[in-house]
């Protein structure tokens, strides 16, 4: 962009951190002879080359893009990270805050004073604000909103109400707007004019004058046709619009299966309020991936790879604790079995077994399952269909890995009705697997959660629990105890 | 867009599914009474009737996105998918073959006779077709690419050579090319005389006579700036650009930290070919999670949902065989202690917990692992550092829930021995636990390998594993066996 001609973008973030690493590097062995050695006559010299070393590093993260050095300061011990974070120039810092992890943006904050934290935030747009604003000190709010516009102050506190997940909670403001019957010279007359194009956006939305969504007019519309053509002849007539309460989940999907770049989004009276840019959606499919993966192991959503061990351990102990109540229970219901495993002693061994494979094939069921209800592919015949289908899955499965165990149960301990208990509890185990597999994500769906998030634990923690049920109970029918 | 004015776009697919499986219940029943009653006098008017509803069945699939005529037949039993995949128009095929899964994919291809291949990709280009050839009849291949001019089977041939998961493989040749000395007013003028954009990109390239990449110009640089303006004058100077062969992993997060609409692809000889897209790359970073969400699994890419059972139960061998033999070698550990558990029974019930917390404290480290490996975190130092962080919480950890365990096996078992075996064996266990998440996928990394897929099944197997060895190995020390 010309108006920033000095901004670096990297295409190996590794190469910046390291080279940002050695600055810092090299300015802490300066500033520690600094500090130990204040008689000596080179202080005057050191403590310029330390400054000097500020300057160059100040430098260079003027040059860094704010995604890269929210990634730089992230990536730095909090001692480090806040030496730095002193260094960004008050302007670039609200850009920064916006980039950083919510993890590290509080730290951030916190290293800032009141005067620093309303000229960090003053050039942001609304939407940018709206973003912002729960996580800066209380007080702050009255006073950042009071020095804006009243549109944009409404804007701002529109923004704040869209609840988490809604399109309205991504969705720019600042819209390119004409008339049907604007010629394009008219639109193309303006934006030189303005010498900008508002929101980055590659449409201008043609509305009417209540700013009813009339069509949408690519940019490229307006390269390719003659100007005298009027806005409303080229535009794209009912185009996918989007409420601003509709989940971002579905656009996410809409905006990958038609190649989006750019969608209006209007309120529940049917007027624009703003657009849906594809790199708000780029970063939300990411940023919910990388959730998921996360949220799958019971962590919550970021952790700064520098929080004290103590705050990283606590992150931990929800999940942890669930894990350990579900394992308790699983114990005790062999406990219930202790008398038959002291008959049979390798009922101990094999039990593991039962548990492993049923937890896999569970979760493979699941992840089938998630996979459909998140492409939106399950109408409730063919979730019926699903089951049953897996069922047999499960039943085939349980036949041929439960007869290839049961014969090498009968290999290992020569005892063919322990073979048969195997047998029996391996088919049992799949067929229940499957079927947990699939109703518990379907359940949390129809419950309204998000059935990614504890489906594998549920799974698990069933599989678990009916498993050795299953073979345990077998096995005392059998052996008595 | 103005050609394809009759295209809808539909925000819910579901609905979608809904009024295409209706119409052709519809003409299921229909139909069926044409063929079970071919003797009735009504059989005339049933087959107009049943003819009108193909002929509305294939006008709505006419009106179909691509990709959701794709999603429509990706969600139809085989015999219903392959109904409707009749009624495609023959040119609207190949984008139709582009947008479903592979599972799905061969199934229709083998539908279609070869005179209909040919026509489906005769309008694809050079990249579409590149990424269709390897899953079409063998034979076909010269046939499709002697229909070719020189240049586009060169590029076909080009593209069918970038390896998967690199930015070749997924850029597309057609750019708009301009020279720094152009005004914007003669870019203008070649726009409007060809009436179209290359290639949907949102910016202009600007190259030297070599065909060297100058800079990037923006479409909206030619809209805010005066005609008169020279290219080299408002481009956008050293642009980000990608190799041809640089890691579509990499390229995507560049397009998220940026938010890139379109960038430049040199070779290696610094040339420009091609341009990276960022619907591409959204198409590509979801994929990419939804295939690791089914790879941790251990699924294959995909399943079709109307796959017949055997396919889909043999879909999942290799990774129930895997999860068994691991399963196996667990309990052949616990089977070394038969003799301690014999004397204490109670270690049946115990073990389980052991296993369970080892397991999910070492997913946890692993997910901070894996993410922390895709957002190009870790640098030798901090890996280092990281490691000895989880170490101090597997410890901490330990501590702590081995304390609670420890007094729950007091109170169940009034063993305060067997406490002390439960209260070390959770130390050790979380300690191996949190060692293993963090050193699986860094060695799966450094061996060139995804550490997302597999990682699980490797730490799962390790904590099962070495839990009842810890556990069990400490419980014979103690009490003999």
């Amino acid at each position: 962009m010309p108006e920033e001609p000095s901004i670096r973008r990297v295409k190996d973030p590794q190469a910046l951190l390291r080279h940002i690493q050695e600055l810092l590097d090299r300015q802490a062995v300066v500033a520690n002879l600094v500090e130990r050695s204040p008689m000596q006559r080179h202080e005057l010299v050191q403590s310029l080359v330390a400054r000097q070393q500020s300057v160059e590093l100040g430098r260079q993260i003027a040059q860094l893009h704010p995604a890269d050095a929210a990634l730089v300061l992230e990536n730095l011990p909090l001692d480090r990270r806040l030496q730095l974070w002193a260094l960004v120039e008050p302007a670039r810092r609200g850009p920064v805050l916006l980039e950083v992890s919510d993890a590290v943006r509080e730290g951030l904050i916190e290293a800032l004073g009141d005067t620093e934290i309303l000229h960090a935030a003053q050039d942001l747009e609304a939407d940018e604000l709206a973003y912002l604003i729960p996580q800066l000190p209380e007080g702050l709010a009255p006073e950042l909103l009071g020095a804006r516009e009243a549109e944009d102050r409404a804007q701002v506190q529109q923004a704040m109400d869209f609840p988490e997940g809604t399109v309205g909670s991504l969705m720019r403001f600042d819209v390119l707007t004409a008339r049907e019957d604007t010629s394009l010279d008219a639109v193309l007359r303006y934006l030189r004019r303005r010498g900008d194009l508002p929101g980055d956006t590659g449409v201008c939305m043609v509305v009417d004058r209540a700013m009813q969504l009339r069509g949408v007019l690519p940019l490229k519309a307006l390269l390719v046709n003659p100007g005298a053509t009027e806005a409303g002849e080229v535009m794209e007539r009912d185009p996918l619009a989007f409420h601003t309460d509709d989940p971002l989940a579905g656009a996410a999907a809409a905006f990958e299966r038609y190649g989006l770049i750019s969608a209006p989004v209007v309120n529940a009276h049917g007027r624009l309020v703003g657009c849906l840019n594809v790199d708000e959606v780029l970063e939300y499919v990411k940023e919910s991936s990388q959730r998921e993966l996360l949220a799958q192991a019971g962590l919550p959503e970021d952790e700064d790879l520098y929080a004290p061990v103590i705050v990283s351990a606590r992150n931990r102990w929800p999940w942890l604790a669930l894990n350990l109540l579900i394992a308790f229970i699983a114990s005790r219901v062999i406990g219930q079995f202790e008398g038959t495993i002291e008959k049979v002693v390798a009922l101990a061994s094999l039990m593991p077994i039962i548990a492993n494979v049923g937890g896999n094939a569970g979760n493979q069921a699941m992840a089938l399952m998630i996979r459909s209800l998140a492409l939106n592919q399950l109408t409730e015949g063919r979730f019926r269909r699903l089951l049953s289908k897996e069922a047999m899955i499960g039943l085939l499965n349980g036949l041929v890995w439960g007869g290839v165990m049961a014969a090498v149960t009968w290999l290992l301990y020569g005892d063919a009705i322990l073979a048969g208990v195997m047998l029996a509890a391996m088919i049992l185990t799949l067929l229940m697997a499957v079927t947990t597999g699939v109703l518990v994500p379907y359940g949390l769906k129809a419950a309204g959660q998000d059935p990614a998030l504890g489906s594998s634990i549920l799974i698990t923690g069933a599989t678990d629990t009916l498993g050795f049920l299953i073979f345990l109970g077998l096995a005392a029918l059998v052996f008595g105890g």
